[in-house]
């Protein structure tokens, strides 16, 4: 068995950016800030630029070129101007980059092969007095910088490799995985990578982690770092205790088998319909899936959406007795067509379904259920009749077959996305083999639907 | 709407006995009295006879022609002369008559056209120095004696009466009903019966009489009647909540809407294959029933076999994903067959079924469940993957169809009772419309099940 510190010292002259790398970056930054002094000092007001992120702490996995500036006005400007200060700074130094919106609205533009943001913040004097969440960058950066050396961020962006080889690195509402930041402050806490994993194979959430010592409330989540720079805030609010799992599944197999890939993301070709009906084959289900145009939005709108629809169709399929298995939800690679994938065990459900009424003893109520179902009103159930101590009837169901479910209005009545009901309701509904042609668009997620792995 | 005195006065003038068949009984019950006492002249030690039950009391529904004489021997005479001699007796009455077990062997004969019983027992002092179960009927018979007037004697034969026109009438381990005692007890107590039903209408169970306050234990049964002869037994523990509950369905139905028809048993010609069918073809459910010969017991010992044999069958069905909607123990009218007969809404499963496993935080479980199923060990299992904070697997599923299943040995691994397990190795299954063809033995089990009423 190869040994870790072998594989960790493979790993890191891959992923740790060389000299040359490191000085193309430093340059290309130095220019911005210096395009971007030149911006401010058209403005009627005061205001200064500072290199966050990765690439201001050299902590970046090879090959990233993300640049982040922050233009810091004064913090009494007021929300309105601070916005049309930072785009006519932004517009200027980025003269091809379009507007994206966080916060506030920002530019995001391509300069010399990097690509740069350039977000307008207010300059305030604590993390305590922040105007808007992007205030705080500035400081988890000095935070960090202030406590990285060099070993630690080369350490940090093992960390990082080894979290985008898993699928766990990103904290956008997709992914729900592990922030920079978050990776950041677990390997300064912990005092490296394989202590981090070597302390993440033991972990037994909630885990919490509180570098100053000053956490102001408690947090529901799996694992909680504390912000440094924020008492009552929760670096890993948004990691999903999958994603934690994982982690701890991944780092107890690194230190038990430590090995190069564990670095490198999965890269797998699509399946094609044929791969899709050999599984159908072998595993005897029945697929659905409900397809329909991916309402135009970023990921961090769309997912928590797409999310929220499954579960309730989910839900659906198991209240109405169609017993889902497994589920997924799918965007295709043009973010045109959206499904919800759904495996089910049973694609039909007799005519009658069974439905207990109340004991026979809590009068008032079991009154009122016998005569709602007696002979004379409703011939075509069976019963009221006695099991144990109460009333059960066997009436009519409302959907025999799984399609007729998700075809009707109820399957729409669940807790949709604002964004996702208007195409919703043009869904298609493919049941059966017929699921096989989605390989064409969704062809990525139907693969890690078959070939799961932790 | 009828009057319910009304309808309870022509209740009367069918159930309670006339005068010639008052005479009748009485004239039987003497001469069978006297040639007992004749018999016990021949034995060496001193005994009397007493007649009890119903037909002593005067609380028997017309119709009825149950006699029984107890013998009572002292109280020190073992229990092997008390077997002796009670069967010489027994035998000298009845010459025609054939031997019975219940606490003791006895003889069970046609005189006169009236079925006799006639038991021996210890003639004790007092209900609290029983030698065995049966001694206690001549302080039961003595104790309703006392309480019973002619006309609660009267009410108790309605009761009676009602209670088998519900079909909730009996105390054997097929009905789990009322017993007569019961009956007689509950009528007793409540001053009547239509005071007993008025009551019944609105019970809470559990519901507990103590006629004498001197209950010297508690009990879980549904309805607890303390026996007035022994604090510590309740006389209603036969009784099933869902006959309780039926007593009180129909208690409600007379006083809502009194009629006769409820104190006539339900006549209905059994099921042909056709009607079994219709209903087949209307439920779309899937039928299934394992066949087997019934074990020669009798009633008491056959039914907490079979409804123990049945639950098991259900339960395994259940565990392996067929869903039983509803299910029937049934034994043909000549007892040679009996049937487990179960509605299933699912005949059929995927060929792999999903296999949760521990939190991958709790490592030695989670790494043990892992490697368990690792891609190398198990090549046909989809996963483990991460689900939530789980390891999950999909396995091959045991079982795919409701037949193969039921076929299997598994089918047989359930607490059936000793002397159903011969028979049940060599069961038919049917699944489907073949069961149409059970018609022919189980007709009355098949109406009972497709026509359910409380």
């Amino acid at each position: 068995m190869a040994d870790l510190d072998a594989v960790l010292s493979r790993v890191r002259e891959r992923v740790l950016p060389d000299p040359d790398e490191r000085e193309r970056l430093r340059a290309t930054a130095a220019d911005l800030t210096e395009r971007t002094r030149a911006a401010i000092a058209d403005l009627p007001v005061e205001a200064d630029v500072v290199q966050v992120g990765s690439t201001a702490r050299g902590t970046w996995v090879s090959g990233d070129r993300d640049i982040d500036l922050f233009v810091r006005f004064p913090a009494d400007l007021d929300r309105e101007e601070l916005e049309e200060y930072g785009l006519a700074v932004g517009h200027a130094v980025l003269p091809d980059g379009h507007e994206e919106y966080a916060e506030h609205p920002y530019v995001k533009g391509v300069h010399d092969g990097f690509d740069v943001d350039l977000v307008p913040c207010h300059d305030v004097a604590e993390a305590g007095d922040l105007i808007s969440a992007v205030d705080r960058t500035p400081f988890h950066d000095a935070y960090l910088t202030e406590r990285l050396d060099d070993d630690l961020a080369g350490d940090v962006v093992l960390a990082k490799a080894f979290l985008k080889g898993i699928g766990a690195y990103g904290s956008d509402l997709r992914t729900e995985g592990f922030s920079g930041y978050l990776t950041e402050l677990l390997v300064a806490e912990l005092g490296g990578f394989r202590p981090l994993v070597e302390s993440a194979r033991s972990w037994h959430p909630p885990v919490e982690f509180d570098p100053e010592g000053h956490a102001e409330r408690t947090f529901e989540d799996p694992l909680v770092v504390v912000d440094p720079t924020d008492p009552t805030r929760n670096v890993a609010a948004v990691l999903s205790a999958e994603n934690l799992a994982r982690f701890q599944h991944y780092a107890r197999d690194l230190l038990a088998n430590p090995r190069e890939e564990l670095f490198e993301p999965l890269t797998s070709e699509p399946f094609d319909s044929g791969a899709v009906r050999d599984h159908l084959d072998r595993r005897e289900t029945t697929p659905v899936a409900v397809v329909f145009d991916a309402p135009d939005l970023v990921d961090d709108q769309l997912w928590p959406q797409l999310r929220r629809s499954l579960d309730g169709t989910v839900r659906g399929l198991n209240d109405r007795g169609f017993d889902p298995l497994r589920a997924r939800a799918m965007v295709d690679d043009d973010g045109e067509r959206a499904a919800l994938y759904v495996e089910v065990e049973t694609a039909t459900r007799p005519a009658v379904e069974r439905h207990e009424g109340p004991p026979v003893a809590v009068r008032k109520h079991a009154d009122r259920f016998y005569e709602s179902y007696a002979d004379d009103v409703d011939p075509d159930t069976y019963g009221p009749f006695i099991d144990g101590d109460r009333y059960v009837v066997e009436r009519e169901r409302e959907f025999t077959t799984v399609r007729e479910y998700l075809e009707s209005d109820a399957a729409g009545d669940i807790a949709l996305g604002a964004q996702i009901e208007p195409p919703f309701a043009d869904r298609d509904v493919l049941v059966g083999d017929a699921v096989a042609t989605l390989a064409d668009r969704f062809g990525r997620g139907l693969r890690e639907f078959y070939e799961p792995h932790p």
